[in-house]
């Protein structure tokens, strides 16, 4: 199953969402090219609203509800970036977002999400008391039910940032973006199909969850047996939705060691001066691992987001 | 005494030095303006070549030099930004530079120094000592000293960051620099004074190094007697060049704790998702303190450097 007419639907998506979110810049760096030996342009979604490109997708999801529906609201389960991004895209368009999570949630993402304007509710830190309790909430509300990257309208929102790379880069030889979900690839993959000139999408991930990786060598959806990565973004699983785009449009899945993640995070603070999360360093990881292939080609990076714990850096 | 014709100098010299360093971007932040209810322009000096705005003084001062002079190379004494930066602009130049270190200077910062091409040359931790190995190496290769903030080709190429920021933004009712050795606020203040519209520059430093302000009340160069400040960069005291300009030219200094310092540069790390260093963080910090003056007024910021020790961070 693919996503029809993607290209019209980026386009469409794309002029949807501009009130809402930032079209963000396109930064490079002399040092880091000089030492991956390629031509790297850093399409710096860190700078995004709420910090990361999740802003995209949520946004378009919800503006794509009819009215009606946008009167009862929206739910997901997330603790991460897409819980903070709902929430603000929610409360940007005027629509109540419940977003359930973990009680085992650390206190600063409560925080977030209730700073966005989210409604937090509280489940035990199983996969079935998050189905359950959002579940509920449609039940009792009739909110709309967005997951994070399994929907087609949040995969073609988080194109849209390949999408303006391409705009700023026609000529680009490939896009990395990190795999977590799968949604930030997809939608990567179909922007690159539809807006690349010879242009090859590239998905990163940490070995220690490694299912994108192995999910292409078998053709169906594998899971995770290890999970012990600084990329706390990228721990989910890929879903029915994004997996035959990824299937059909990435090119390769690059994994990267959790040494190398952490170095090529610090090489961006220290080089760039940008503040990235772990799971954004994975895609410079993934070039810098296999510098033969990107060897002075043109070669676009989704830097997916900037939200860290400062107070828990691994430097 | 002052500098004359300041408005062609830093005409001039923005020309000059165009080829050597980046034009930075003016950056916005939503939140940030909400919190100071004011309307912040950030000037991002952080990403100029080797991470600071010395690098425009230091670029400047080289290029003035006459062809001899370049061939005998340029001597200075600093153990911070001004080190890196007069190495790197001297050798895009093709010119020799001397930096006179002391011995206890962190190993970091040395090698900062000597990936830039710079030649260290280490001294004792003493002024005196300081003074004398510049003074032999003058004696010895003929190299031109150039001090880091008390110069005046070197406080006219301060002053083009704020030339650009006011090209950018020709209505600001402000701008707001750190004062350390006095080079970066003489600067903004000409360039203040020759393209702004009804606009002032206020300086801002540490209550620990307030050497600035209390020389504003006295009309004479004061020293520190506590220099025990986050923002190392604002150690140094004012000089005889840069002073009467100050006197002239600069409305206020704003004096900080270090917590304001430390909760400012929080807040553009984490808001911004930009890497800013203590001394930078100062000029916020003065806005955030003094809250009315800055009200519904149109403020620009000196974002003077990003060169942080990520090992070493105050969160």
């Amino acid at each position: 199953m693919a996503i029809e007419n993607a290209k019209r639907q980026l386009l469409q998506c794309y002029e949807r969402i501009k009130p809402y979110v930032h079209r963000t810049p396109v930064l490079t760096s002399f040092q880091i090219d000089k030492l991956s030996t390629s031509e790297l342009f850093f399409k710096c979604e860190n700078f995004q609203r709420m910090g990361a490109y999740k802003m995209r997708g949520a946004t378009n999801a919800i503006l794509l509800l009819d009215d009606q529906q946008k009167k009862r609201g929206v739910v997901t389960h997330s603790s991460g970036n897409f819980a903070q991004a709902l929430s603000l895209a929610a409360k940007s368009i005027g629509v109540e977002a419940y977003i359930v999570m973990p009680s085992s949630a650390p206190q600063v993402k409560k925080d977030a999400v209730m700073g966005y304007g989210g409604k937090i509710v509280e489940c035990e830190p199983t996969l079935e008391a998050r189905a359950k309790a959002a579940q509920k909430i449609q039940v009792e509300t009739g909110a709309t039910f967005i997951h994070p990257s399994n929907d087609e309208n949040v995969i073609i929102g988080q194109g849209t940032a390949c999408l303006e790379l391409l705009q700023d880069h026609p000529d680009l030889d490939f896009v990395v973006a990190p795999v977590g979900g799968g949604g930030l690839i997809a939608g990567t993959a179909l922007a690159v199909q539809n807006f690349g000139n010879d242009c090859k999408a590239i998905g990163s991930e940490p070995f220690e969850v490694d299912d994108a990786y192995r999910s292409l060598q078998s053709g169906k959806i594998e899971g995770n047996e290890t999970t012990d990565t600084i990329a706390d973004g990228l721990k989910t699983q890929l879903g029915d939705k994004n997996f035959p785009i990824i299937l059909d449009h990435v090119d390769a899945i690059i994994r990267v060691t959790e040494d190398e993640i952490v170095n090529a995070m610090r090489l961006i603070w220290e080089r760039m001066k940008i503040i990235v999360e772990p799971s954004s360093a994975v895609a410079l990881a993934a070039v810098l691992r296999e510098k033969q292939r990107f060897k002075n080609k043109k070669t676009g990076i989704i830097i997916s987001g900037g939200n860290v714990d400062l107070k828990n850096l691994p430097f």
